[in-house]
């Protein structure tokens, strides 16, 4: 292997040989360089080649290394800087890893590497399934893909003699096939109806294989898909129809830490059925992400912390599945010479055939590997993507990234000249002399006590159950009545009022008491009277309360997260985050108030001491939404309460069995009586009245602008005997904008869009409602958008698998159908979901309308419903002007791979929260602090570190510390 | 020496030697004992005194070592732990130092110290004295006491060795005084006056020295009074009756870097005028609070950072003297037995004899050193301070901190066992061998751009000089037109409006525009156009303005303050604050965009880039008042401007040319057109104007709560078109308390409350205008608080020495002479002062109001003028529920030295800014931030950090950088 020619990938020569070492040597060019090629193919024109190349790798701003510019230079850089030649270049290194998209070429390639003496297995490529409509196309290309190329296989002369085993011919037409692709809506709390879809998707393909005499494998993704995979392989492989044919196989990913359980279940599944699996072994792609999406989710990481890990537990599996070729086949999918030597050592001390397993490498690397190995009569294969570049992107960045990773094998040896007895220690013996991981860089590196509440894996049947379990134990309890909570004491009302479930307004989930003003004032001088002692109270111990709270929902997530469901039509994911942010909102406010309460130096001043603190503000009123119907309650309650205050709560009228749920637990937690009361009844006179009252110190208020703007304007007044200017915490509406700029990665795009548009029926401030598409991808990505829409499944809340559930109530489904109704009038119904046909819920079909007018009330007024928004713009200019016409300024958005126009976005993008790249829903406690100016609010952050300070005053101590002319040290 | 017993004070017997011990072994047990001490004689009980033991020394909170708590009970702490018992041992303890008040004990230990051997000098203690009465009582004791013993000593039989000189006897009557003794209202601006007055109360004690023959000593105290005893002394000995007797001498401090220069001149004018003088050639008392007093100034520390400095100074001079003997008499006032051998060494060398000079020694110190320099034939003279524990605290204490600290001779020699060779080093060598500085204390070590504006130091007569040719100057230039400035353009108008002088109201300043809704809407637009473009100007350039300003200001400053005089009515002192504070918000806020504009990461999470950054609001209209013309237009301005908005500047119509003066300052700077616009004029139409209109963003108000409430009222209201829910940053009145405490330091309290109550004529909104004073001081607290009073000197703001001038305008004499006619009704008007007869000022003669009830209109009104209400409180609970029986909560505080009541006020005072055991007014930018809650203000707190953000929106930026599975690791 070492007599041979280096890998043409490490080559030094060349445009490609000049990229890869540069981005070896530099980080910040390596993220440039790559960025660049992700986007290069979706750029249209040459021009745009240009721009995109010097926004990213052209300006001052890149932080070359005067050196590396020099070297830009030096190589030319002036020629190749020009668009249409570095398209072709690009091209030309990805043709060194993909096939193409043509049978004949796909044909003439997988020839030679039969000639060669190399087998092979197909992968299609593609860009992500966001559709049904996707899905049934990527089946249709592996069925035209099989007729086209399969009978001219069948036919090739000689056989390849990486197809001969040990055990006979293996067959030579070899597919590899990525369950995700056959469904776009796979669900984490409904795997049932992904194994379904797939299945049925699936079963055209198994036949055709069957009846050509083809292998079919299946890739293993993300983790995320990975049982979902496993129960799909062992359930159609099952059917009778296909429980011998045709040959199957699976991959298994090493760097998961629960790979060895699985492969084991997965034997025990082969030879009970005597079905013959092959395993292909790999180490795993997906080593970043699932690392980055776990830590994201404060989920457990699935893989192995460190690359050794992985390597030792690869020859562990080895081992284990050439202990068992009497059930499965064993592929090893590595180019590591150390794993392929102990593949080998370990078959021959088991006298195994060396053909009775086969090697399987990546289509254009590692040819002195695959030479070498073919040279030890081993079987080798090819896998061979085949699709442009385009679609092939992904695959294609990821070999780049392969390639110059620190830690890849070829890299080291083809590349950094790695020492051989270095390449081939012992994975095993890396793993006990690494030491500990090092800490996280220095912004991460902060201990700091709060960390999110992690959402429920719902992936998980325990949790799954857990929430079933609750939805069945809260039904069982419906229909009582909520008194009012006063000084700890129930207050019963005349008047009671049903709060009903969205799907079924014949279910009521409980009446609330209906307060008038007689109880409001006798909330207030509960409040009034508890307000002082709690004040005093050590802001530590107010901090605990909070913590306790957080322990006690925690304990009741299902529960908390099936009234959720049940009161305010959320689906399982929706609720249980709700429930999660509530949670986050206790810990994060009970820490910050820990920081808060210690007094902060103003400045070192010898002889006096200048301490800043902070003082409750006194008496107020929590005014809550019925969209988040704990999660917002809960965050304005803790930080009024954990501050120091005394306060009424005033939930939603849609969702008062939540807010009498909170204040059980309030108590539960061990708030003083009187601290918080609890308040529901008719917001138009109760909230008003306690809004207008003197003796109201602050209001926390989050809904509608028309009410928001109502108690500004009222808290505006000082009356008689008002202790102080009344302080309003006001988050309102939001008519939020996203833009798709011509460069946008449309995967991402059109599903973040459904996402942050349709998401709990668009009832969110946060919501997605104006869509700005650049013109040059308005057709396509239109399509994609309204297909991935179209695909979304719709029904009950409670149904794990609904996506889109009924709108609060039935006046929301009315005047939200008017709505449509109207903007009919004003722009065209592009699309229209269908929604179940049943009048005891609040369906709303999901709408999208296109060419939007900026002056339309489409396009100006909050609809809080699942209708989106579509206007196409000329340019970036238009876009920007476009977003930023609008009365509000909440969330914001831009999908865009144009660092100028990014740069711009975050410049010029009215909003309070913006997000590139992703959906514009979902903020999260502590990481993106929630509230927006112009009419959607004060400016206030809910969830920020410098939230608790509305509900505080500051206060400065000055103390002369000099006496007879002497000050302590230490004041 | 080293044979002698140890001096009485280091023995380490009996209670006084236990604490001793202790305090040099815990800094914070010394800091609790001494504070204990130094209350002890203000207390007029024994439960009193067990009190405050307890409180000081009993409490956990004491943090006292356990070995000391150990230590404590050990030495019988339970039996000592009883308030008689202690302030007797704690008398006994004072009585080694201090000689007593009565003519009988203070003759008794003199005699004894002549027959020893020892000379003397006596020294009255008193207490600080505040008022002119107090000064004349002074006097009267020295006459006293000349008087009462006198007589005596002259026919003692035989004659004092000390007191034999070389060139003859010297008087055996020696006496020591202390100027500052003598004059209560000394000013740094007016020296003239001071030099006056102490001569006029100087010359009978001079007249009976002279009869008595007895010798008379200046000591010398701070450093502020040093010029002006250096003055003093050579003007009364040159006058021709005092021009050869008495014999006089001078102390002078070797710690003083200038002391050299200044001896060195007395040295000269003794030579000059062949009179006679002895030079005692002292270390320096005050280097601690010499130290603290200038840093916490940020004038030049006028001490020697260290010791071993001051010692080599003192060997230096010590030199300087004995080769000046011809012309001076050399008195060396140390303890340090390396510094005597020096000046023996030095004296052999020149061929003097050792009774060509003398060494002072403090009483009731350093017996083995007298001892031992008495039999080396050398004269010794103790300095002996005649008074009782109370008047005598502060030498007492001062004593107590010289044995106990880790620098003084006498504890190292006598108490720590230094060796003899360490003892003995020269100092040079220790200075050149010191290490630089110690960095300060942690908390002080941050180095920070922001450093205070230092106030002017008057006592320099360069300064003086520059203020009074800026008063000339400002005059030529009186009466001018100062138009709006919209766009940088002057606006001219219709109507002018003139300003006039508060202390004389024929005299105009000039002539202000008068503004209309036209010039507003004029200058809205202006300010609309520009503030989009500032408002991306990078923030360090908008920082940069304010730095500009600032440096203009500092250019400027003696102009302004004399602008800040004629205008304002501002005295020196205050005109000058006014104008440092100015300069302070601008480099302050300056400071504090930079590091706001600084995005902040909220959350570290892989994958997810999350950062907030603050955002300009957009539009204000900035209404400032008079009374701190140039500080608070400014500060309000200012963060308006440099947050990234543009604003319409309406100062007040009392003080429009320091507006007009501003904005030149503003366009000088570099202010971008538009984004500053100035609009003079009738605040009811033009100011309400804009507040009202629907596109102003925000109002920065500083005002009345009569028009505050109005503000904060019409901004609730959200006109149609309006892009923002208005800001209003209100900051109005209050009716500031102070609380004096039973064992409150009336030195301290006296002269604190003088200074909050009528500087400025009380026009501060910080000014203390209610009083309560606990009921065991009360009587002898209001005698001195009336005499310190009616010691203020009254006249027009101009004159250098002013403390009380004109209040603003004529409309303001009137209100406030009547609400103190009408208040006659309500309390006792317990005195007023004497204003002079000029109808062309606007005077009110400070008042004050005893026995005010706290439901009177004095005591709930805010008054803005000189006038003080006063209140007994039977005890502290009464005096807290006073001070908290008020509708304002800006300012408060209390003098006490009770840890408990102490933490009480800090707890329960309502209050934005509260002061212990000192002034309440006089905030500091950074140090106090400033501003009030209830009806004070809006809680927000100019000069702080968090003050800026007022002007700004918080706004959060999520970015995925997160593509194909991979994320760098930088972002």
């Amino acid at each position: 292997m070492d007599a041979a020619e280096l890998p043409s990938v490490f080559s030094k020569k060349g445009f490609y040989g000049a990229m890869m070492e540069w981005a070896m040597k530099d980080e910040h060019f390596k993220t440039q360089l790559f960025r660049f090629v992700d986007v290069l193919p979706a750029l249209a024109s040459s021009s745009e080649v240009a721009r995109h190349l010097q926004e990213y790798l052209g300006t001052e701003e890149a932080h070359l290394s005067p050196a590396l510019r020099m070297g830009l230079k030096a190589a030319g850089g002036a020629s190749w800087i020009v668009g249409a030649g570095v398209k072709s270049q690009v091209t030309a290194m990805a043709g060194t890893f993909l096939l193409g998209d043509q049978p004949k070429e796909i044909l003439r390639t997988l020839r030679q590497l039969h000639d060669q003496g190399l087998a092979f297995t197909v992968d299609i490529l593609g860009e992500a399934v966001v559709s049904e409509a996707e899905a049934e196309h990527y089946v249709r290309r592996y069925l035209d893909l099989m007729d086209a190329i399969g009978p001219e296989i069948a036919q090739w002369p000689h056989s390849c003699k990486s197809n001969e085993s040990s055990a006979g011919p293996v067959p030579p037409l070899n597919l590899s096939i990525k369950l995700s692709a056959l469904y776009s809506q796979v669900h984490p709390a409904d795997p049932d109806t992904a194994v379904e879809q797939i299945c049925g998707r699936l079963r055209p393909i198994l036949r055709q294989a069957a009846k050509l005499g083809a292998f079919i494998n299946f890739d293993m993704e993300s983790y995320a898909h990975k049982n979902l995979t496993l129960r799909v392989f062992q359930t159609i492989f099952a059917e009778p129809e296909f429980a011998r044919h045709p040959a199957c196989g699976l991959a298994m990913q090493a760097y998961l830490k629960d790979c060895e359980t699985d492969l084991r279940g997965l034997i025990s599944w082969a030879r009970e059925r005597s079905r013959r699996v092959t395993v292909r072994l790999v180490k795993g792609a997906y080593w970043d992400y699932e690392t980055i999406l776990s830590q994201q989710r404060h989920w457990p990481v699935p893989v192995f912390a460190r690359k050794p890990e992985s390597d030792a537990n690869f020859e562990k599996l080895s081992l284990l599945l050439l202990e068992n070729t009497t059930a499965v086949d064993a592929a090893f999918g590595t180019h590591n010479v150390r794993s392929i030597a102990y593949v080998l050592a370990q078959a021959d001390r088991l006298g195994l055939d060396r053909r009775a397993f086969e090697f399987q490498m990546l289509y254009g690397m590692a040819e002195p590997v695959k030479a070498a190995v073919l040279q030890l009569k081993c079987r080798v294969r090819d896998y061979c993507p085949v699709g442009e570049l385009l679609p092939g992107i992904a695959y294609f960045v990821r070999r780049l990234l392969e390639n110059t990773s620190n830690e890849g094998f070829l890299a080291n040896k083809f590349s950094k000249g790695v020492s051989r007895d270095e390449l081939l220690q012992d994975p095993r013996r890396l793993v006990v002399a690494a030491q500990p991981e090092p800490p996280r860089s220095a912004s991460g590196a902060e201990t700091r006590p709060f960390r999110n509440e992690p959402c429920t894996d719902f992936t998980l049947g325990l949790e799954r159950d857990r929430l079933r379990a609750a939805l069945v134990e809260l039904r069982r309890h419906l229909g009582r009545r909520h008194p009012l909570v006063i000084n700890h004491k129930p207050v019963q009302t005349r008047d009671w009022s049903p709060s009903l479930n969205p799907a079924n307004q014949n279910e009521i989930v409980g009446y609330a008491a209906q307060g008038t003003t007689v109880e409001a004032e006798a909330a207030l001088a509960a409040a009034r009277a508890a307000q002082p002692k709690w004040a005093r109270t050590k802001a530590g111990d107010r901090a605990a309360l909070l913590e306790r709270l957080a322990d006690l929902m925690r304990r009741d997530k299902a529960a908390l997260s099936a009234l959720a469901v049940l009161e305010a039509g959320k689906n399982w994911g929706e609720a249980d985050a709700d429930v999660a942010e509530a949670i986050d909102f206790c810990d994060f406010y009970a820490s910050i108030m820990r920081d808060l309460s210690r007094s902060r130096r103003t400045q070192w001043v010898p002889g006096e001491s200048n301490l800043q603190h902070w003082w409750p503000r006194g008496l107020g009123v929590v005014i809550a939404p019925w969209n988040f119907p704990l999660a917002i309650l809960t965050g304005m309650a803790s930080a009024a309460v954990v501050a120091g205050n005394a306060i009424i709560l005033k939930p939603s009228d849609q969702t008062p069995v939540i807010g009498a749920r909170l204040m059980d637990l309030f108590m539960e937690a061990g708030v003083p009586p009187g601290v918080v009361n609890l308040l529901t009844g008719p917001g138009r006179q109760i909230a008003a009245h306690l809004v207008a009252h003197p003796q109201i110190d602050f209001i926390a208020f989050t809904g509608s602008m028309e009410v928001g703007l109502k108690i500004w304007e009222t808290a505006g007044r000082t009356l008689a005997g008002q202790a102080n200017l009344k302080k309003v915490i006001c988050e309102m509406g939001g008519k939020n904008c996203l833009i798709v700029d011509s460069d946008a990665d449309l995967d991402e795009a059109v599903t973040g869009c459904v996402a942050s548009a349709f998401g709990y029926q668009g009832q969110k401030c946060s919501a997605l409602s104006r869509l700005i598409v650049l013109e040059d991808q308005y057709d396509k990505f239109i399509e994609r958008l309204i297909a991935a829409a179209g695909s979304l499944r719709i029904g009950p809340a409670e149904v794990p698998g609904t996506i889109i559930g009924p709108v609060i109530n039935r006046e929301a489904q009315q005047r939200i159908q008017a709505i449509i109704q109207a903007g009919q009038q004003e722009a065209r119904l592009a699309w229209q979901g269908i929604v179940p046909n049943d009048p005891a819920a609040c369906y709303v079909a999901p709408t999208i309308f296109t060419g939007v007018p900026a002056s339309s009330r489409l396009f100006r007024e909050e609809i809080f419903g699942p209708v989106l928004a579509v206007t196409k713009a000329r340019d970036f200019d238009e876009a920007l002007a476009l977003a930023n016409s609008s009365d509000f300024a909440l969330t914001g958005g831009c999908y865009s791979r144009s660092p100028v126009n990014i740069d711009r976005v975050k410049n010029e993008l009215a909003c309070g929260n913006l997000y590139i790249n992703r959906s514009i829903t979902g903020a999260v406690v502590e990481r993106q602090p929630f509230g927006g100016f112009k009419m959607s609010g004060g400016g206030t952050k809910a969830g920020g570190v410098e939230y608790l300070q509305n509900f505080m005053l500051p206060r400065v101590i000055t103390e002369n510390c000099l006496r007879r002319g002497f000050a302590p040290t230490d004041e």
